[in-house]
């Protein structure tokens, strides 16, 4: 999936905004390509990332989570967010159940994303393996009712201990007609 | 990490062998480069994947590992193999906790590796998200005083339920001056 500013682009780009370290330049529009992308000569950035497995939720979370979330693409849903993220080099280093246990047992970040479920359908783009600037890029999309719903739910996130672990974050507003 | 087969490369083609699946075409040599390679316009096939944090293991386990493992260009391991590997859609459907308890609980998979170091030096490259034919190449290097070893080793993963879900296997040994 290739995420790409430019000029043209299903969305608008309503904002950029630094969360941790550097951000990104702004552009008026967003497209969004699933697979190869045909990248546009006139892109002011381009992130990839593919979708891929589960990396910390286990039968019952998965199952939970299945139940009630929703896709993209819903008709009510006209803004979304595009956040990409960062973590540290110490986070990597951690073996995988230490990860696992700042991830949901202290920071509850499934627990966090059930609770605003299924108004913010959400989907993870894998970006490190890729050699790109972002270890992931989070698309999320919901309708304007859900909006401060979803103010929250990034809120809660990032008063997490695992958010001591994000050393670049930036949040990308966009809405489209 | 790419891997090249073709007439160039440090490493000598001793045998290419299937063993789960379509087989890959033999080459006389490997080359090994590490970054981003110069396509050699005369490879008969390139298999690219990337080193990255560990996915199952415990701090215990990191931690054993790192106490006991060599690193890959010892003057000795004059022996290599390359092995590709792609598991099925139903282990990547799998959840984090199911997945590990085939690898570990069940399979053993860490413990087994665990028990043919120093002699057997490895090193995993993830190629999934890469979009490549394969969803891992792992590494091996040891000198011929452990072959007898690492034949056992293989023959003993390949037992394990883990490898019920593996789809394409290619056993492909090396050897250098």
């Amino acid at each position: 999936v290739t995420f790409a500013a430019s000029h043209t682009g299903q969305w608008a780009i309503d904002s950029v905004s630094p969360v941790i370290g550097e951000t990104l330049a702004p552009g008026s529009r967003l497209s969004v390509s699933e697979g190869a992308a045909d990248l546009a000569a006139d892109s002011i950035w381009t992130l990839r990332g593919v979708t891929s497995n589960t990396r910390y939720s286990n039968r019952t979370e998965v199952d939970r989570l299945t139940a009630v979330q929703e896709g993209l693409g819903r008709p009510q849903a006209t803004l979304a967010a595009l956040i990409p993220i960062r973590k540290s080099a110490a986070w990597w280093a951690l073996a995988q159940d230490e990860r696992r246990a700042i991830f949901e047992e202290q920071s509850r970040h499934i627990g966090i994303g059930l609770d605003y479920l299924p108004g913010v359908a959400r989907r993870l783009h894998h970006s490190r393996e890729l050699g790109e600037p972002f270890d992931f890029l989070t698309w999320f999309e919901y309708a304007p009712e859900h909006r401060d719903q979803f103010e929250e739910m990034v809120r809660r996130l990032r008063q997490t201990r695992e958010w001591d672990y994000v050393e670049r974050e930036v949040d990308i507003r966009l809405s489209r007609a």
